[in-house]
């Protein structure tokens, strides 16, 4: 049997390692940090909400329910405009479905002890500064400087997120594609401690939007009575992480524009100065795999910007569809494999890249207007009386497992039925006619 | 006096080294592979046609003429139709300015000599694998897995080429914007030996194009009789480097397409199947620079496909802009150098990527296209009847100091004029009218 390396022990690369551990294969997981569960986990990165296509390789490899566990479900986005309202949106068109907020350390923590309890062996404080394509070596040493040593395998996986040392090697073969690019706009992270008695401040099973157009703040529980919060806000510019440095900035900004962000932390200004700026990548490149030999997956692959929580997902789904087409082969291949992998996953790395740029826009700017909240009515609406010609995009990208690239396809078919409809004269008193129905019908 | 590394030993960084060496500073120059001058130069790249953006650096400093002793001007394309025909085009409305072909490997030599002269220090077979940004070290050891050794230096110019390493680690850097992006093109390097009494065997001072649409073959002449030619085909498809491999394959190929070809190179097949084909990279990135410590010049900075000649001419223009930017400084204070120099050179380096992608059309296209060769003689009617008003965008990219932003921007206005010219009705017979002249009068 191959042995196989997976590079980096961040949630994708562990769940495949396990879902290769599964199929029998020796699997080895490097990392250059130490074990996670030793250390004191510092959160530089957004709550993950998990959906569909992360729970559907999580029930495959039978660790839903576990990982569930650890998790609060979100039902409605609850959207606190500037004037102190409160505005409350079912994610899904039956209302029923949930994305699941996560602490990302903590699902790291419970996925590892998974992993070795199926004999998965992992190397923590193991740098991977290089490998060799062809012979299959990692090279690894304390730091760069040092002298490396080669470890060979047959095969490697670069699971090593959007900063990915064995793209970095493929990046310098003649003919890679390779782009990179930041939003203009930094994130910072907060905590909304329980209360007193341990309990939540704000309703746990919603996902918490304060939507100000140019920035924005988002809350999503934890198990344990707080909330993982996340600033998005410009690097530059008059409201921007340059302009607003001092505590009085801090406490005028906060006063202006989250005044019930205030009262949940009473730190915020401390927060604020203390905690860093952290930046927002969108990655593609192409090809994610060499030969037989090497494969990239999750963000080394295709690294999205936050605003439709599937990065995670993504990555998972990556592992999902490697899993059914290692099982679809007689005999293993690799070569095969990884060239039927990537044929089908690039294309959806791009289309998921697409959307979630998009959907800062939405996020930001038009959660809190009138007229994106009618059209999520009329979408509604219309997919409660049509549940099998309509399903609105952000329930097919979360709940569906419709391929992103059908989403995108599909998405821009509605939005533009939609532009037309809410361009009917009267719409907001007509939206629930018969009239408007007949209408899309006859678009569809 | 500060001390200055140079990485790289390419056309710019010499160029770059001397430059700052007259200023008086300490510079050495670092490359991986050994002195040039000891070796035999096995040129993979096309033959640089040096125009007016590169004489400019080089007469500053006082070079020109030596360099110029190493070149052939070509004052016009010679174009060689399917049918047999030649098409001779001037390069410029004057008919008297030229492009420079120069052997690359020639100059290299002649540079290291010269550099060497002015006292610049050159340490071959260093490679760097790394810098320190903030320190300003350079890395080098034998092989990338050796114990690396830092070398420090007060400043540090990444002249590394396409796939610099000093890059290669800016790019590891938050927020670092980069792109690189491969044509469907490749390129393999053919020779047409003098004859045998060393003659010539095609007008030296022409630039030879054979047009095929989607591939083409290119000729320059070198000093000792012989051209150093391309072929420019695509990777993959009907007609293309994959597809076309086998003795018998190459004949019917040059039968076809290119039968004078196969008349100057009698050893086509053997050169066909033996020399390498060579991939065409565009790369953009953002920031240049890092502090007043690293700056990226030249291909590091900006690579560019070769179908405006501009690549190198590019660099050498950052050197001259570097230049007086330096002289400007009453004191030299590298933070504000870089900082107005990449400002400065940036958007220059994305217009003239631009340019250069285009005018690979143009070049294969077009030049062939009868339309094509009157809307060129139209322009230049026009620009000798009013040059003031009228610099077509080839003389302005290649013999002008305008900025490449600039021809990039009077480049488009000049083309939708021509446009709308070209849609006249009985254009060819009008063309040298006085109507057509006020037509495009008035749209200036």
């Amino acid at each position: 049997m191959k042995s196989i390396a997976v590079v980096g022990s961040g949630l994708v690369g562990i769940v495949l390692a396990i879902s290769l551990k599964k199929k029998g294969f020796d699997v080895e997981v490097y990392d250059r940090s130490p074990d996670i569960r030793n250390i004191d986990f510092k959160g530089r990165s957004i709550n993950l909400a998990m959906s569909t296509r992360g729970w559907k390789i999580l029930k495959e490899i039978g660790i839903e329910k576990e990982v569930k566990a650890l998790g609060i479900p979100m039902y409605q986005r609850a959207i606190h405009t500037e004037n102190g309202e409160i505005v409350k949106q079912p994610y899904s068109v039956d209302g029923e479905s949930a994305i699941w907020a996560i602490s990302r350390g903590k699902l790291n923590k419970e996925l590892i002890a998974i992993a070795e309890r199926y004999g998965v062996v992992f190397h923590f404080n193991t740098p991977v500064w290089d490998v060799d394509l062809d012979k299959g070596y990692l090279y690894t040493a304390a730091t760069e400087k040092d002298e490396w040593k080669g470890i060979a395998h047959d095969v490697i996986f670069g699971a090593d997120g959007a900063y990915s040392r064995v793209r970095g090697r493929m990046q310098r073969q003649s003919r890679f594609e390779y782009q990179q690019s930041y939003l203009h706009l930094g994130y910072k992270e907060f905590i909304i401690e329980a209360d007193d008695l341990g309990k939540y401040k704000l309703l746990p099973n919603y996902f918490h939007i304060w939507p100000r157009k140019d920035f924005m703040f988002i809350a999503l529980a934890n198990t344990d009575g707080s909330f993982t919060c996340t600033l998005f806000m410009p690097y530059e510019g008059e409201v921007s992480f340059s302009a607003i440095q001092t505590a009085e900035q801090v406490d005028v900004f906060f006063e202006r524009y989250f005044q019930e962000i205030k009262e949940l932390i009473p730190c915020f200004v401390k927060t604020y100065q203390e905690n860093p700026v952290n930046s927002l990548v969108t990655m593609k490149c192409f090809p994610w795999v060499y030969e037989g030999k090497v494969a990239l997956i999750g963000d080394a692959a295709h690294a999205v910007v936050p605003f439709y929580g599937q990065g995670l997902n993504a990555g998972l789904e990556d592992v999902y569809v490697l899993n059914k087409i290692i099982e679809e082969q007689k005999e293993i291949n690799w070569d095969t494999i990884f060239e039927i992998y990537q044929t089908e996953r690039k294309p959806n790395g791009d289309a998921i890249a697409e959307l979630s740029y998009r959907n800062f826009k939405e996020m930001s700017e038009s959660t809190a207007d009138a007229m994106f909240i009618l059209r999520k009515q009329i979408e509604v609406w219309f997919a409660q009386k049509h549940p099998n010609s309509w399903l609105p995009l952000y329930d097919r990208v979360t709940f569906s497992s419709d391929s992103y690239v059908q989403a995108l396809e599909l998405g821009d078919r509605q939005r533009k039925i939609m532009d037309e409809i809410m361009a009917t004269e009267n719409i907001e008193s007509l939206w629930d006619s018969s009239f408007i129905e007949q209408e899309i019908l006859k678009r569809l």
